[in-house]
């Protein structure tokens, strides 16, 4: 049903196309890529009419099973799906397990059961139940269960062990099941990599995967700040030089854009983007260059055409100065400008020089820093607007430096721009 | 400069038009009418855009100058003024102290200065503060800065002689101040009636008020839900009778529809519209009607034609069951729903039949029903957008039904759903 053509390979990085989507089939979605992120079912603060103000917003939505699981009543009495009940007409939906910023308590799966939680606490799924759920949420790409709770950073052996087996188990019971139903038989399948970070058990678990009838694969528990990058980048290496080449990868969690191309370039195609939400809330703006071609003109000039060097000496001194204490300076990273400091008090200039984007036509970062200081919920819409139209814009320049075969000089500028 | 036009007349509620508004003069605004809300100057939840989706918004933004003076500095220095910082362009702004919503803290105010609370504490104006922080604002119509702490549910005599004596002082301190000022002597100036609960008293303060050249006559100290509801009816009586016909008369905090439509009967012509925000604040939706025809089909049906018995009915059985113990149901008044409650949770039903609004439009009861239980932020905006254009046609009825000499059907057709 669905197909991946890989137009242009650069390393083992993947430049293609995922076509005939949809009921129709008449839906295409560009890899690399991103998902559309939400919270339960809707863009973080968005009505969809402010959606369709922001440029490049992927055509396939991302929803969370763990906060529409407690929901299936009632989309059961509603019939229509969960599209339809968001309001998310003319979408793809994709539907995750779990939500890659919501944290999840390890210690609850068992050989029968995977554990969710939503707002009104855990809920117990077997696979019955997340097939009958998967009927009334009416999504088209589903992730399938699986036991996800062992995160790369570290497991027992057995564990890790245990986490494919169960994952199998759980992968080919929905499948049988799903094959049963009228209305889930047809819909793309993917089928979650675990094993911890046990090269062994991930590679076993690709492995007997790939096997099974799935339409791509999730390289799942990857999520986290802990555990090393480098170990993380090995075993995502590892894992997909044993996956088929014609079935697009997926993962989550590791979002800042020096993360994704690394993944890129170890042959992941799609990502979440709940990088730009938490940017978000942490009240800040993404503000960075992924202008990969040196021009002549300024070649010989070390200064980035976007954000200045003068700009990042002002970060650093004004480390101190966030207005609001709770905002924890070691989340923010190195590509976003965090609102909140005082030294946005006066300055008049849009989010980011030069971006088209709904906040940086109309606003100035004072007058954010203002609605942030005043605790205003507009300043969420508006970095929302900016950082999501920032960050598609960012995938869109990952696909065109493949395209010009100057993927290395955009790594180069991200790199650059990290340290 | 402004110019009031009254072209009918009821009792003493007056339908009409202020003309020759803003720098060019080109703008009108119809009363019995309503202000744009705004919190630190902007609509609750709504970008610039979004609120162009809202039918019938007011011409005059209202601003409050409690959440903006602490902002001065950073307003001097951007020199176009607040309408520009906020991106409030193309809208008339008009200046109160006080946010009809926040609760000020009596006992503060001396002869000399008027406190103000922002988001940074409390603040001291004095008249020469004052004027030079509207200097920075650059808004349309100024209310003056009065002792405004008395309010109208009970004070002793001396303190409320005390408030007139000092609400003149600071007028005339004020006009002679702007009278000086290049951009400031040509700005509308709206003068405070002080005076508690004292009848006496609030007359003196009206008749000289009215001596002093001001263009308009806020009726101060009427907010909160203290005091008795006739007393303070017959006071707003008695003080418009003293007030010159040709200028306008604007009061805070009484928004209520019913209440609304007491104070019109009184000949008060402008509201703000805190109403629709503290509604939208508590999860609840604006749905009454405001159908004041009577269409000979249904004359003789004791239903009315959009909240339906069988609705509130329903309403008073599920009185226990808000999703959420926080919502005080004593703050939920007749005219809306409260959407956090259980009953709505597979109401498939717009929230208000018939509503033209972008929420209704696309999404059910149990979709805001079910973004207000996931804590979403996007049920504020929804809310807000119904909730605004509501109110806003609500306005646009009582001039129709002025216009058709049917005010007093209206009135009783919303006290009919008060009870």
């Amino acid at each position: 049903m669905m197909k991946l053509t890989i137009s242009a390979v650069t390393g083992r990085a993947r430049l293609g196309v995922i076509s005939s989507l949809g009921q129709s089939g008449e839906k295409t979605l560009e890899v690399p890529g991103c998902l559309l992120y939400t919270r339960t079912a809707s863009p973080p603060h968005l009505t969809h009419d402010t959606l369709q103000s922001i440029a490049g917003v992927p055509p396939v939505t991302h929803v969370t099973l763990s906060t529409l699981a407690e929901h299936q009543e009632v989309l059961e009495e509603y019939k229509e799906g969960i599209g339809q009940f968001a309001g998310l007409s003319d979408t793809l939906l994709y539907c995750s397990v779990n939500d890659p910023v919501a944290p999840t308590a390890p210690g609850y799966n068992t050989n029968k059961t995977v554990s969710v939680w939503g707002s009104g606490g855990r809920l117990e799924l077997t696979p019955q139940k997340f097939v009958s759920l998967q009927r009334a949420l009416r999504v088209d790409w589903i992730q399938c269960l699986s036991d996800g709770e062992v995160m790369a950073d570290g497991c027992s052996r057995k564990r890790a062990r245990k986490s494919v087996d169960r994952s199998l188990a759980f992968l080919d019971e929905c499948l049988q099941l799903m094959s049963e139903s009228e209305a889930l038989k047809q819909k793309v399948v993917i089928g979650a990599i675990e094993g911890g970070d046990l090269q062994e058990e991930r590679l076993r678990s690709a492995r007997e995967t790939a096997k099974r009838p799935v339409s791509g694969f999730l390289l799942d528990g990857f999520q986290g700040r802990s555990g090393s990058h480098e170990a993380k980048m090995d075993l995502i290496s590892a894992v997909t030089a044993e996956l088929p080449e014609d079935k697009p990868r997926i993962i989550h969690g590791l979002g800042r854009p020096d993360q994704v191309l690394d993944c890129i370039e170890r042959g992941v195609d799609l990502f979440d983007s709940s990088f730009p939400y938490e940017v978000t809330e942490r009240g800040c703006a993404l503000c960075f260059t992924h202008q990969y071609q040196p021009d002549p003109e300024t070649a010989g000039d070390p200064q980035p055409p976007v954000l200045d060097e003068e700009e990042l000496r002002n970060g650093e001194k004004n480390e101190e100065k966030s207005e609001d204490p709770e905002t924890e300076r070691r989340d923010v990273t190195a590509y976003e400008i965090c609102l909140k400091e005082r030294r946005f008090r006066e300055d008049f200039r849009p989010l980011q020089d030069g971006c088209t984007c709904y906040c940086c036509r109309h606003h100035s970062r004072a007058y954010v820093h203002h609605l942030l200081t005043a605790k205003e919920l507009l300043a969420g819409i508006l970095l929302m607007m900016h950082n999501f139209q920032r960050y598609f814009s960012f995938f869109r320049c990952v696909r065109q430096a493949m395209s010009d075969g100057r993927f290395i000089h955009l790594k180069k500028e991200i790199q650059r721009q990290s340290a």
